[in-house]
């Protein structure tokens, strides 16, 4: 399918233990030569070296559907009166009538280890002090601020992948959620750029604490459905630092693929978020 | 156009001060006999009735689309050698170039004082004790939970909506924002449904506070655009209570709207989501 690539490099000696791992990258940005593009060119490459089968679900060179709807059921509706898309996405997911995309999708999720989201997630702050802002109540600091591209949280496109493919019987069930969760075996990642610094994401920053953002992402969506969840790569503000400040982030995020599966997961509770 | 709709009903006597006012309900459920096509309903006939304007932007009638991308600039790129979606739509709204659905969208934002976000926005909990759940770490509550349809956060359609109507230039500036920002004389409210009960969704909840997952919507998406923010309206656990009760809850929400004009708005910083 346009849009989705495989790569793997065995030309390089293997991590110990490492082959045969396989990788999803979920992403979504329309620019293959933007920061996006290029930390998830760099996961290709390094996870490739590694021995890692490597999948790529380019969402919007997909053109993928992001929107719920009757057309995701290839079959007869369980309620053909009261439409209820988590219902009958639970139905066709068990009748196996569901639309052929998002069967696609759910079949990279069941083969992959590792599932990494790639994506712009939030404000594109950034806090060269070009003007002053005084737009809020408790916060007087010396910034300016740049389009909130994707409202502190990932693009349509990405969360109808989440809509539609994390489906009941699928990702979960009851009581087969959050550590039961179906896809328990499996980690994910979001991986994700910003336009603010770091400080703009604290506590006492504009943005407030970028793990506040996390939550609903995190918990909400991957610990629900059992992932155990790695920390959140943020590159923060790569649209307003140097071209060397820029690789260097994308060497950072590479050099920490190397060690990635010896990684712990974080403890996806509120007390991660909100303490 | 399809989806669109808009109600004056003039025949009652009308309340003070309230002729003229406009609302614009921003909805989004592919089912008109739910619970959010209810609440939809009672908010048109009740204000209406008030005699205020009230357009409804009825999303997957319109097929509302979703996806930020080049389809969305209907004039030459700022940049064709890299998209940069953001400052394309904004260099596109300043030019007059927006794509027609946007640019009706934001006519409509333009033209209302109150704008009533209606969804199914979190996970759909119910806490019937069918079963018990042992799937997370820090509860052990006797519940059962039933699907979680959009996610601890709007369906992807609304989410669309956000990123592709609320540009740039538009919705905000630099410094235009937040308190500055253009939109700031108009009135913000999130209506949901969840499928859990309160205590759910309380600090100590499975879901954490239903704050928390406000926090992006509200403070990430309405209060940077300068929304008067004014308190959720949150419809707990409809589908698994009794038709009188989802009635009440239906009433409850007309009977607040009488007196919408006179509510004053959250605080919208970290304190009201997070202490």
């Amino acid at each position: 399918m346009s849009g989705t690539t495989s790569a793997r490099m065995e030309e390089d000696p293997l991590p110990c233990g490492m082959t045969g791992k396989r990788v999803l990258i979920v992403y979504a940005h329309q620019e293959p030569k933007s920061m996006n593009g290029s930390l998830k060119d760099a996961a290709v490459m390094e996870l490739g070296n590694q021995g890692c089968q490597v999948t790529v679900s380019d969402l919007y060179a997909m053109n993928f559907e992001p929107r719920a709807t009757k057309k995701d059921f290839e079959g007869p509706l369980n309620n053909s009166n009261f439409f209820n898309y988590g219902v009958e996405a639970h139905t066709a997911y068990k009748k196996g009538f569901l639309s052929s995309d998002v069967v696609e999708e759910q079949k990279k999720v069941r083969e992959a280890d590792l599932i990494i989201f790639q994506n712009q997630i939030s404000q594109n702050f950034y806090s060269s002090p070009k003007s002053l802002l005084y737009c809020t109540r408790w916060s007087s600091k010396a910034m300016s601020v740049k389009f909130p591209l994707y409202w502190f949280s990932v693009p349509a496109i990405m969360k109808g992948w989440m809509d539609r493919v994390l489906c009941q019987g699928f990702a979960f069930d009851f009581p087969e959620c959050f550590d039961r969760g179906f896809l328990q075996n499996k980690l994910a990642l979001i991986s994700f750029t910003t336009g603010g610094d770091a400080e703009l994401y604290s506590k006492t920053g504009l943005s407030g604490d970028i793990k506040y953002i996390l939550w609903p992402l995190q918990h909400g969506v991957l610990h629900f459905c059992g992932f155990k969840v790695l920390a959140p790569q943020i590159s923060f503000a790569p649209e307003y630092t140097s071209e060397e400040k820029r690789k260097e982030m994308v060497a950072s995020w590479a050099s920490r693929l190397e060690t990635i599966w010896k990684e712990k997961p974080i403890n996806c509770t509120p007390s991660w978020y909100f303490e």
